[in-house]
């Protein structure tokens, strides 16, 4: 039967350079675990995720693939083998109303192969942008630097796993008050946020265009197209964002804010308030 | 045309908690943009990537896929739109030697889909020993704590693009002696080891059997998959390993060693001298 806990101990030997090995004892790995994603019991992914939140993740995984839109359109997500003791196995099978559209060809993780020569990262952008509207002038707002700034340790203090491994990507979801919202964890980033988008989705908040997304590490593309996927207009990371974030969160209207450390922070799309 | 450089300068504004904003300045992030990786025309998949030893990548990850085993499986690597004045366009479409078996299905990334409702790490492990040979002890060695702890220096001195942008994982390949064969870098972390492997690969170095790998982050269940691949025994990494890459190491006979920092480390499978 597969872990379903967020991390597990495991023997380790701490070894200090030059000197003989010290006694083995036990340390906390994050759990990384496969889980299959199944749409009317045909796979569609098999993700690496640390279990928790699964149905989260699914909804969110889907929701950023732009295959439900409302939460009608899912009518359950079982596991496979699930009975009254929960669930036995990593496998989901989503099933969705029978209106939902399933472009199969479409969601096959080849999203953004063309079928000429070209591809670039505009292309991709542009791939996205066709799903999912830009940030609305309407919908977006220039938090202060401070509020910004005090964030990273809210998100800390809410985190429970990651002091203790090490092993796992954040993404802490804050209103306009700076309150945290949600805070989801995972080893894979995306898996992250995709559990917050999802959680969002079975309490009909999204789309989630008054609140700011804070994560753990770097911000890489696809992390910016699942937020604007959820309509977060505000996106802030610990670390660095990659050239096509900062391209992305520029087209799309969104701010993004990289390396918020102490008092600074760098802002590479959209505008704050001093 | 798609930038070919592994990073970028963008305007950035650097804000300080309840200050106006400074003048904007320039900032260099590291650069991700797709390739699409075709056999014989078809796409295969598309990775988002740091330009930078594109073949090195196709040929790592190919390998790692298990469909090339030998230098001469490849016939030739061609960019879309390549001419005399160089790469014009991120797809890449991989010229095989006709006796090279394609099997689309399982290469759809869907590897470790189950056919039935189980699913669990240990299945993902199987799967990937089915298609690579454990570490022979005849192979494996136990290096030296204190080589082991020489090593992130050598990395980080060998990284030209880390300490501009913040935004790169590398994957840094050493000989016994603890010299430096090799350095890659990447957005991704398995790209960086891909672009590794596919060196070796081209220079008719596999299996990797007498190297160290350090990896810059956290080793994942692919990372240490792909090293098994490309015959690794002993990873080393800065920060945490997941549960199912300790896992794997241990049932597939390679040491892992996280943590590694100063003159400590953890060792989470097979053993160090002291």
């Amino acid at each position: 039967m597969p872990s379903f806990d967020p991390m597990r101990a495991v023997a380790v030997t701490r070894q200090i350079r030059d000197q003989a090995a010290a006694a083995t004892s036990d340390d906390f790995v994050a759990v990384e675990e496969p889980l299959e994603i199944r749409v009317h019991g045909r796979s569609l992914a098999v993700v690496m995720r640390t279990p928790g939140n699964d149905r989260e993740l699914v909804a969110g995984f889907l929701w950023s693939e732009g295959l439900i839109r409302h939460r009608e359109d899912v009518l359950d997500f079982v596991y496979c083998g699930e009975d009254e003791n929960g669930p036995r196995e990593n496998v989901i099978d989503a099933h969705l109303a029978p209106n939902v559209i399933l472009d199969w060809k479409r969601l096959t993780r080849h999203t953004f192969a063309s079928s000429s020569c070209g591809l670039c990262g505009k292309a991709s952008i542009d791939a996205v942008r066709q799903l999912f509207p830009p940030i609305t002038s309407k919908a977006s707002f220039a938090p202060r630097a401070s509020l910004i700034a005090s964030l990273p340790e809210k998100l800390r203090v809410a985190q429970r796993t990651f002091s203790l491994t090490g092993g796992l990507h954040a993404s802490g979801l804050f209103n306009l008050a700076g309150e945290l919202l949600a805070v989801r964890e995972d080893v894979g980033r995306h898996n992250a946020l995709d559990k917050v988008i999802g959680r969002a989705f079975f309490t009909e908040q999204l789309p989630l265009d008054q609140t700011i997304l804070l994560v753990s590490g770097r911000v890489s593309f696809e992390l910016m197209q699942k937020a604007l996927a959820a309509g977060i207009p505000v996106v802030a990371a610990i670390s660095a964002p990659t050239s096509l974030a900062v391209d992305f969160a520029r087209e799309s209207g969104q701010t993004l804010v990289g390396f918020v450390r102490g008092e600074r922070m760098n802002v590479y799309a959209g505008t704050l308030t001093g």
